[in-house]
């Protein structure tokens, strides 16, 4: 476990910081009223390509980069990773093969168009993405990168946390949202680093409880559904991200659609912000057990900002 | 005209720092790229109550307070000058009477009364708007104030252009949004006292394209149609921001209702902000009318972020 060390997160932040926006934090007088908790939005919605995913996909391609010699990367991702591998990879100039789902948002491609990455498209099937990219890796020699469950790409989304954690020092409590673990597992760790009694959070939407349930018994448990909104969130644990959670991450909080919805809107309408529903799991989650938040500093990582506005819940 | 001096901008800017944001400042590198300009989008739609308009309603009514026994106020507006009026006065513990079309946007009726400002209802028609400011100014002693054409409204609003230039001084351009011409007059006002030859462009509807014909012809025009999406840009100049106007802005472009919508999902695809047609109205004209910015400092007012999300354009 010595990848999980402060200083190996220090030095990874050190590595990924010319690749990466130092993102704001930003308040909200309304939202601190309706949850009784003092709110820190760490807005990751700002960060290039459109979340957080770029810290992660920048480290774990530098990392791989100063091992040898790099002809390229492969990944299969539905959305955010997807274009920030592209773009990571055109700023490292390696080429990038993203095998997408045939149903990812339009956005999403067009994007990782946009950042010269080169979409295979397969069947929505996890089953359909892992030959697909196994394929590539065999004809191009590209190496394969995980979206979440990958030691190098979870300490990457663990400085999102180490930079709130350095502007706002006494953080009592951090959310994040929970799809693969890659964010809260960086997150957990940042905070049991950086942070001065901080407690993690995971926010899970109740349809995709699949952290809550593999925390509760112990081993890592699949989802029955992927119906939520949330679509950064369908994904399941790892085992590099199950770990970390299991040593680190006492709470997952586990929130409806319409919560999920709900909290959405209010952060469009009253903080001007683009926000992705993933982001809003973790708001919907505070003000869900407000009990827990009441009169505590709390972080939340609002971890990406990429919607189709053809296709908005309200 | 000794109201608008450098020094009683600056004084009114003091006056009014305690109730309002000091707004941030945005860049965006892909709409550099897609202006051939340097874009510093002034984000007046993180302000309080979601728009610039806190900044002169609250100058005014500490202006007619220290002028003596206040008992109210009272002003005519279909939006965001409303909810702005009643914060303001809530501020400052004075009654607002807000008289509104009943046509108004469900969500600006909500914020006035959320900040405590009292609705009064009354037909679409600008007849209908004034004789009932008249009756309630009769019945309740309130003073009336006119959400632009009134010198100490517009001082106020030229106070995020002045925020602008301190945080980017030699800006060579800065575009505002015209409607009654407040935001543009004040916007012109800090442009000529505190930049360095920076020039103020005003950026309208071209089918409310009353302030471009209005400053060709010499004399206030009004408008045939008030069919654009730009909600708050329907009003036309008045005898206190023509002149002003007129003196200081030589240059406004017209944007089509398609480009407006255009610019709008730009900002909110690619910069994860949530902003009204109003304010797209400004980048649209920078896109359109490329060669006046290309490679020129550029500054935008980004007037406000009230949307109803239930009637989005995309």
């Amino acid at each position: 476990m010595s990848a999980y060390s402060a200083e190996a997160l220090i030095e990874c932040h050190h590595k990924i910081a010319p690749f990466v926006h130092r993102t704001p934090v930003m308040r909200s007088s309304l939202l601190d009223r309706m949850s009784g908790a003092e709110l820190y939005f760490k807005c990751e919605n700002f960060q290039k390509a459109g979340s957080y995913k770029i810290r992660g996909a920048t480290h774990a391609l530098l990392v791989k980069k100063e091992a040898g010699d790099l002809r390229g990367i492969v990944t299969h991702s539905s959305g955010n990773f997807a274009q920030a591998l592209s773009l990571a990879a055109r700023n490292i100039g390696v080429p990038a093969y993203i095998v997408m789902p045939e149903s990812a948002p339009e956005v999403k491609k067009r994007g990782v168009r946009e950042y010269g990455g080169q979409i295979i498209e397969c069947a929505p099937t996890l089953e359909a993405r892992e030959s697909e990219a196994r394929r590539i890796q065999m004809e191009t020699g590209a190496e394969f990168i995980h979206p979440s469950n990958d030691p190098w790409v979870m300490l990457g989304q663990g400085t999102a946390c180490k930079e709130l954690l350095e502007d706002v020092g006494d953080l009592e409590i951090v959310v994040a949202p929970v799809g693969g673990g890659g964010l809260l597992g960086g997150t957990a760790l940042s905070a049991s680093f950086f942070g001065r009694e901080c407690t993690p959070v995971g926010a899970e939407p109740l349809v995709v409880d699949d952290a809550y349930r593999s925390l509760k018994e112990g081993r890592i448990l699949g989802n029955t559904s992927t119906e939520t909104i949330a679509d950064g969130l369908k994904t399941v644990l790892g085992t590099y991200t199950f770990p970390v959670l299991q040593q680190h991450v006492k709470t997952i909080v586990r929130v409806t659609e319409g919560e999920i919805v709900q909290a959405m809107r209010l952060v469009w309408e009253r903080m001007k912000i683009v926000i992705e529903p993933s982001s809003a799991v973790a708001l919907a989650a505070i003000l869900k057990d407000a009990g827990r938040f009441a009169g505590k500093k709390t972080g939340i990582i609002i971890s990406g900002g990429n919607v189709d506005l053809q296709k908005l819940p309200f």
